[in-house]
């Protein structure tokens, strides 16, 4: 156990930031202001552990208890975030040692890093490093990450908001789609994020309730793309239901594991394939089965789209914030706080503390319990799993020329007192 | 003017829905049943003006008033629509004799057609050949258009929900690439819709509050794309903000007014589909400035954000409806009722009647005086008028597992009289 002595704190934010990473900002400071005795500043690293390496720090004293507030319902990432990864120290313990040189210096002995399954990875060497080299730091992961795919916890924060976003989006285009099928456009496409694991697209499926509600399809990582199969099923979508919505994810693979979006396509213009499963698989529809079709890329709207958060999303991403703080304060390291479901109808959840060795590079993807036998569905083991998760709605206050209000951050730069970080 | 006898009121849909034309449809049948002394039955025609043509009709009688009530909050085409567009009555005379033996024969008094430009001038069509063979209609053309490119109303409903998603949208994603700008993507590029205006990019204008906000550029069909001008005010903006947000209008064109991206199918209309012109700017300003991108499509997503509704948009959808019934009800055709802008700050409005003829077949485009000097971004005159449109907000009722609680409406078919439409 460390010893409980006062010190900083230093919060960094790291990987593809979230609608709500900086609700666990907010719920981190607000958290430790309670703990003057122990705490004296709390930092925040620009830019993610770049700031902590090149000693980039934010002061965060002077911001107004409003303003961090504003946190809980302001997307992206207020401190800036990056997709650093530390090596392992065996063989790049330089960039270690400076980072204890950095907390040294800067007397701290609280670091709370908050991330994904990477991030685990980093925060759990921290903690090890320091330990070995004795330097007293309580070093606590934080869960985030839209993806889903953190193992030991019911749900990362940030995925519930995530998924009631492309619920709705699937529900709201279908509508749309529908209204005007008999005449003309009959296949809407939706691409959504997860590269690796199918969750965000097993989220669409929730809207569909009864036979013949959307989407008709998700084609899903997990589950090679069966171009037949596909082809087949759309074709009985439309002339069952005079529609048919598709949600892809970008992580789709064909049989040999190559990413369908990577198939080596080049547009009328001759460039490269611009990325995009969503418009290949809209394409593949019209080619053969001669469909209009229309398609969408959520790309960055989905993953920041707080002006519609799940409310349990936004309670259980501060709810973490405030466990690391008092796990840290009460000189735990190299943990986690986790989310435990206690019950599905009506959802109740807690947080409990979980070793960062065990989430670590281990990736959670959707079980094959989840997916249909088709491999184009959600089954409802699924469906009990996510509905509790995007229940309820949170909304950001507005101004009055109609945008939501969120805050930006102006804490005070800290003085830096090491000359620069070469590497 | 015709005479006021007793009748049937038939309300159709045209056109590319929105997100608020079920709102104008509710308030036409909650007006309409206000009146039992004048209208029999409110019928709905099944995919716009096709219903008509072809005798399918819907008779919304014994739909609750509490599922016509639940319509203001449900976005798509309740009743269906289409992009049919009857042609000349000097040439395509039959199409004209069925519509009005269709009337005829279901007692049709009161036609409302619910639409853009080209379902403007459609009703024009039809009042002007019934008043010429005798038939005593009122026939009333209802604005709806998310490309608020209707002349004559200060706006058009549908187009201030898109205008706020875009808005917010904007303001969202650019949260989130500058979150991790320093070292990630420096350039996020949004496609929206506006095939010939350039509205629905500008409303991304507003998010604009100062120097260095995003977003930096904006590519409006208005201004033909010059690729070099372009490219430098990317860099300049990466430079001097770190990152870039760029807003694409689906309908941006080269100079010799070719679509930068053209999809290559066309619509029943013989407008180009258009789609894509999102990742082909992306994809240049990676060839040419090395900027790691991400890009998104909205597409229909912004078109049916029903989630997050203007609310002047859902009150003035409402009120167009309820003034087509009057007008109706007083006798009136060949006209459209319009939203005059009263005052700016704070936005004060009225509905007043204008003639369809008026109307049809003219686009209003964003005037230049809306565009900023460099072409990339909007002037103060176009803040003023947007503002007003996008302030204040309309949500949904959710269900407990958190999807919007929209409304399918089953109305009975009526019986079909005639024999088939034949054309």
């Amino acid at each position: 156990m460390k010893t409980l002595r006062k010190g900083n704190l230093l919060y960094a934010q790291s990987g593809g930031v979230t609608p709500v990473i900086n609700a666990t900002a907010g719920a981190v400071i607000e958290r430790a202001r309670r703990h003057p005795e122990r705490v004296r500043r709390v930092y925040a690293a620009a830019d993610g552990i770049l700031g902590a390496l090149n000693e980039r720090l934010i002061d965060t004293t002077q911001v107004s208890d409003q303003a961090i507030a504003a946190l809980s319902h302001t997307p992206g990432g207020a401190f800036g975030s990056c997709r650093y990864k530390l090596k392992d120290f065996r063989t790049a313990r330089a960039e270690y040692e400076r980072l204890i040189t950095v907390f040294a210096v800067h007397e701290i002995r609280y670091f709370l890093y908050n991330g994904g399954g990477d991030s685990a990875d980093t925060a759990h060497k921290i903690a090890t490093f320091a330990a070995q080299v004795g330097y007293p730091l309580c070093c606590i992961g934080v869960p985030k990450t839209i993806d889903n795919d953190l193992p030991l916890t019911d749900v990362s924060p940030g995925f519930p908001t995530v998924a009631k976003y492309v619920a709705v989006a699937t529900l709201e285009a279908s509508l749309d789609v529908k209204s005007m099928a008999s005449s003309s456009t009959k296949v809407f496409v939706l691409e959504v994020m997860g590269r690796h694991a199918g969750w965000i697209a097993a989220a669409a499926g929730v809207v569909r309730r009864r036979k013949g509600d959307p989407p008709h399809l998700i084609l899903f990582p997990e589950i090679p793309f069966d171009e037949a199969a596909f082809l087949a099923q759309v074709k009985a979508s439309v002339e069952r239901c005079g529609y048919c919505t598709i949600v892809v994810s970008e992580g789709v693979k064909d049989r040999d594991g190559r990413f369908l979006s990577e198939a080596g396509s080049r547009d009328a213009f001759g460039h490269a394939q611009l990325g995009g499963v969503g418009p290949r698989i809209a394409s593949l529809v019209k080619e053969r089965l001669g469909y209009k079709y229309h398609w969408a890329v959520a790309d960055y709207l989905q993953r920041s789209a707080r002006h519609l958060a799940s409310k349990v999303d936004v309670e259980q991403a501060r709810a973490v914030g405030e466990a690391a703080v008092e796990y840290a304060l009460a000189g735990q390291t190299a943990v986690m706080p986790v989310i435990k479901r206690l019950a599905g109808e009506p959802y109740r959840w807690c947080v409990e503390s979980a070793p960062l060795g065990r989430i670590a590079n281990r990736e959670k993807k959707l079980p094959r319990s989840y997916i249909s036998r088709d491999g184009f569905g959600i089954t409802p083991a699924c469906r009990r799993y996510l509905a509790p998760l995007i229940a309820g709605e949170d909304y950001p206050p507005y101004t009055p020329d109609g945008l939501p209000d969120y805050v930006q951050i102006k804490g005070r730069k800290v003085k830096p007192l090491l000359p620069p970080w070469k590497h």
